[in-house]
């Protein structure tokens, strides 16, 4: 194997992780998570009990700003998406921001708490993630505004123009009416 | 949650997962593999390790057949394919085969020692898995040639048409040359 590799973000416990992608006349292979190895590079042994796909028909389509109390580990496995995540925790981090280009190579690991969006940059996108916790319809946490204006993420293609749930639209409140979730469990 | 259902076939072990996937104008969602739910139907607490993920560029790309000594929760990300599969197991299974069309509505669970194969259907199809074994590029495992005439898989798209990688068009056995797979696990 050649090497992955991880680096830190400015959001604590946040980390991108650089996979090895095999390509050749059929495609590309990659081992998208592998315990082993990534806990050798420093990923917590976070323990997925789920795995998760939402493919996302057009270029534009933005999901988010969620901060669910379990773990993250998301990237694509098809197309590409401009990932953005946003510091939901108490503390000093609150309202950190850091975004990255989540193409085939790239995978982030995303601690709990932490607001997790994307916007997709190619039709046909296909966005999976493992997490540590079984999803339960009625989990409360807190949620952002993906136009808020205090972070102001970058979209690449404007909101207006996006495809976005009603929910997302609609229901999430901007960083000051944000109630925080639990600090960082170190 | 609507639900999920749980199907055995004619290969000892190898279940068809019919998913409950949400669409709406974004695309779909679906949680494509969870612990809990499945383990409830019938599916093994198999405890996977490595998600690998391969992207396959060409409608007819072939991929198989292996029967590496892990198991195996396969799926689409995107794309469809058709997907093969051929005990190659010691006992009175050998050399059973099922096949069954992978949309995203269906997984399939793939034990130890069953060949695991596909053919996508569709351009960018993306191919997902879960295994509960470290890949190990010196594991020695049984594998079996696409064209065998014997279990005679009926290809949507002939092999001469095809993607195939150079090792299986040329290295996998017929059925009469594979040294069969440790018996099932009870
Ligand atoms: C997250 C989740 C959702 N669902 C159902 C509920 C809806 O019927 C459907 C889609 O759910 P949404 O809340 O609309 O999900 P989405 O907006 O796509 O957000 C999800 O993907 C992006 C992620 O950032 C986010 O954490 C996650 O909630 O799937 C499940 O059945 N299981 C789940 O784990
Ligand atoms: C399976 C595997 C492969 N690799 C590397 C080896 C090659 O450089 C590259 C592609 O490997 P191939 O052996 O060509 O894989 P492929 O023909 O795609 O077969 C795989 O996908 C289809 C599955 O049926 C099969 O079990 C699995 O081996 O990835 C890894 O680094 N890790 C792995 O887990």
């Amino acid at each position: 194997m050649g090497g992955i590799s991880v680096q830190t973000t400015p959001v604590p416990g946040l980390l991108v992780v650089h996979l090895d992608v095999r390509e050749d006349p059929r495609g590309w292979f990659k081992e998208n998570w592998q315990r082993e190895k990534m806990v050798a590079h420093g990923v917590p042994d976070f323990g997925p009990v789920q795995n998760n796909i939402s493919f996302n028909g057009r270029a534009g389509t933005t999901r988010g700003i969620h901060a669910e109390p379990w773990d993250k580990f998301v990237s694509v496995g098809s197309g590409r998406a401009f990932g953005a995540w946003v510091d939901l925790r108490a503390g000093d981090s609150f309202g950190a921001v850091f975004t990255v280009e989540l193409t085939p190579w790239v995978a982030v690991f995303v601690p709990r708490g932490v607001g997790n969006s994307f916007q997709t940059l190619e039709d046909a996108t296909s966005y999976t993630y493992l997490v540590n916790e079984h999803w339960r319809p009625d989990a409360s946490y807190a949620a952002l505004a993906l136009d808020d204006p205090t972070v102001a993420i970058p979209w690449p293609i404007p909101l207006a123009q996006s495809e976005v749930s009603a929910k997302d639209l609609h229901d999430n409140p901007r960083l000051a009416e944000v109630v925080p979730m639990p600090p960082r469990r170190t």
